[in-house]
């Protein structure tokens, strides 16, 4: 199953850049391949001063060897080797009118003495942050969540796009980092539900990703924008950052665990504002962004 | 002893705000009074898109009441009373040849059924970040620090610039936010040292922060920088952000007690940036600054 999946999300990140690369029309990915000095390493991907992107990552990675401490303590285990692999994708878009989005799709190993494995799971989801909300396009990208989802359980779109509202939530600021998507963890070989099956769904979520997403970026990525939208767009990135530093487990983990840094940290935007103690004017369209991000809403009745 | 010191913070925000508007000779402080429903309240003022300061707060709050619980877990005592004041502040030029500088004085008392102190402490510092170094500025400042400490014991500069170059450092970059200055905590009453005399240091500190700061921001505030300095300026930001979202308790405990979100995030920077991978040239200023970020350096000898 790992070189399966492995395999899987070199591809999918081959199809990916490709496709970005394609809109952009201008910047390419820079490749940085790493090796982690533990074990496994990985291949990040950068695009930077793009025509529709300013700044994002596309990056796999696979690591093995014996389990970090911290991460002993965190999953309840005691001294065992582990291999994780995954992909992770964060887009900052250049226009206020394109949203960010991010995605992760990642498969988890844990083996005994004998190199048994003694347990394994998958996880991931995608998600929308954007700056101005064109209801149409949250639509979509649920739209498209939905199908990949409902292919394999009716429950599952219900359940994962609760959890995404739930996990990117910014507690501090009492309003969720975008309008969700989908968010799944611990996705374990249950009676109805085999790893192959798992490895099934987790892949046509993977490959939803670009039909979600770029129909959106296609829509949207010529529309006019004013210096203040523009403003706008950098203060809400503020709160992008205070998420990904403060309450994302996956980052801090990175940082905690000696990760590659800069893959870590591809997530951040790239340029970035503080305004003290900002409010959107009353009546405006940032305002009305901020009451979805206040309480999320269903997208699909 | 804490009307006492509550009252010299109050004294210390108008001196300290009075002298920072007449350097920067177009902005002036907003001032926003707040209160805690739980108890107490604040002051806090901040300061935009001046002359010489792009954004700073100088900010002073005194809250009281029933212990939070994660402050129970932090300080392993019971469901206590408490009394928690201090001045925090933070200041960012818009001139990457100013540092940006951080200050907090504060002061802690617990109770006990019948209100009588059980534990009480003084802690704070102040310390420099700048973008390029000057020998001479982080020297002044630094003789500044130890002139105020000296007064008081010998050992105590050594000691909290230690602890501060040990504090205030970004482990997941290995290095230092800054060239430091001073840090200390749990200042409590000993044989050697009362509440009395540590209030003498603490404010003897306090007095020294325009001594130690405002000579640096005349000799430099007024220095030709070129856009890829600002560039410069803008990046470092984001090790700011990054220090003070992820490691620095204060900020984590304000987050995550439900403190007055816009006073304690005052310290985040106006404009920042992160670059992909970004390393300045072998020989640059830059490269020099990072050199004594990594190895903290002996300002005195």
């Amino acid at each position: 199953m790992k070189n399966k999946f492995y395999q899987y999300i070199q591809n999918l990140q081959d199809t990916i850049t490709s496709k970005l690369e394609d809109i952009d029309g201008k910047a390419k990915f820079k490749q940085d391949i790493w090796k982690r000095p533990e074990g496994g390493g990985g291949r990040t991907r950068v695009i930077e001063n793009g025509n529709v992107f300013e700044k994002g990552g596309v990056n796999i990675s696979g690591v093995h060897g014996k389990l970090p401490k911290s991460m002993q303590a965190y999953f309840k285990v005691g001294n065992v080797d582990f291999f994780a692999c995954g992909l992770s994708l964060v887009l900052h878009p250049k226009t206020p009118m394109v949203p960010t989005v991010h995605a992760n799709w990642r498969y988890f190993e844990m083996y005994d003495k004998d190199g048994e494995i003694i347990d394994s799971w998958f996880g991931g989801g995608q998600d929308l942050t954007p700056y101005y909300l064109f209801e149409e396009d949250a639509k979509h990208f649920h739209h498209t969540c939905k199908t990949a989802c409902d292919k394999h359980n009716p429950k599952f779109y219900p359940t994962y796009k609760k959890r995404c509202d739930e996990y990117f939530y910014n507690a501090h600021r009492n309003e969720g980092r975008g309008i969700g998507g989908l968010f799944f963890d611990y996705c374990k070989a249950t009676e109805t539900m085999t790893m192959e099956n798992w490895y099934n769904f987790v892949t046509e979520v993977g490959n939803s990703f670009i039909d979600a997403y770029v129909p959106i970026v296609e829509k949207r990525k010529d529309l006019p924008y004013t210096e203040a939208q523009r403003n706008w767009q950098e203060i809400r990135r503020g709160r992008y950052v205070e998420f990904n530093l403060v309450h994302d487990k996956g980052t801090l983990f990175g940082l905690k665990t000696n990760g590659r840094i800069e893959s870590i940290l591809m997530s951040l935007p790239p340029r970035v504002q503080w305004v003290y103690d900002h409010h959107p004017e009353a009546g405006s369209e940032e305002e009305k962004l901020i009451a979805v991000l206040k309480s999320p809403r269903r997208w699909i009745v």
